[in-house]
């Protein structure tokens, strides 16, 4: 019978950087009892963000981590919204080139991750966040 | 039970900028009836795209469109695509880098947006145009 | 009746580019017997993304591959992540600019693109790659 779960948590960052959060989302998936459809990974924020990135090597999460801050510098001469920080405008920009929401498959009752992928939240704000994420299953 | 519903929207564009579309969504959301499962909201164009971003302060969109701007500008030497003009190629290029689709949960009848979040189509042409919105609410 | 049905396809690249899918998850939609709902598009890699791209003039692919290949160069010297040759590196943060799921309404039983959109297999290495595709068809 098709169906549709909706579950939410937080996440608590210790300010910029990637948590991994696919045993959260899975545990959810698993708990929907849904064996064939879609898991809607939604984060609720606007300075930060979602990846499914490799979760093998944590030194490509270093030189992710590294690019973004050359990608998207902050103190630009052009930023005009710079009252919440240097590091405000630059965490809108770096969410908008990564992702709120990741939308995986789920098969066989799991999500039909590749071998070297996992979910991350993307902290781009210096300070410790409560992040809150939002996970809908939908299907049969 | 769960159901599936379909609509389709058009804005009419006055150019390059972001124009906030989240009441039109949040109305077909309503209209489904649909209280738990996802709403996709899916651009049907190459020159322009969505993002879901900060919807309170409009110094951070000013932002947002002066940092494309010069991400991705204008009449690069290596550009082979110019026939549409020198907006087009950035427009496809702008687009790539945001999104075609955003992919919202619904709980309790409603979009799980966070407080700051709104759904904005990001027109990268000059000229205005009328572009095509499709929204898919798919739950129980 | 609702309902929800899984499929998985491989494509094998011939290197660094971009490679049409759309009529494959076009058959699998169809396959599906669905007619509202949404077909979600996963590639199980992150060396490899997804993208939804004006599929008529092959000069704006050129454009979009050179524009990638200058955003994100290979051989910076602050990369640690440099074990699996130079095109690792840059081919996980191409990824990661593009996505990894591509969701498309169904309406009236077919995906509803727009005139000028193709789904495309963006490839970031530069040796051929069986590459996985996962297409999840949720909906009535």
């Amino acid at each position: 019978m098709p169906e549709a779960h909706g579950d939410i948590f937080t996440v608590r960052t210790r300010g910029q950087g990637t948590y991994e959060i696919t045993g959260e989302v899975a545990r959810i998936v698993r708990a929907s009892g849904l064996t064939t459809g879609t898991a809607t990974v939604f984060i609720q924020h606007t300075s930060a963000s979602l990846v499914i990135y490799e979760n093998a090597d944590p030194s490509a999460r270093t030189d992710l981590h590294a690019f973004f801050e050359r990608l998207v510098p902050e103190d630009q001469e052009y930023f005009v919204h710079t009252a919440e920080g240097p590091d405000d405008m630059p965490s809108h920009l770096r969410m908008v080139l990564t992702r709120t929401s990741e939308v995986i498959p789920v098969l066989h009752g799991r999500m039909a991750l590749g071998t070297w992928q996992g979910i991350f939240l993307f902290e781009h704000r210096r300070a410790p966040h409560t992040r809150t994420i939002v996970v809908s299953v939908v299907g049969a």
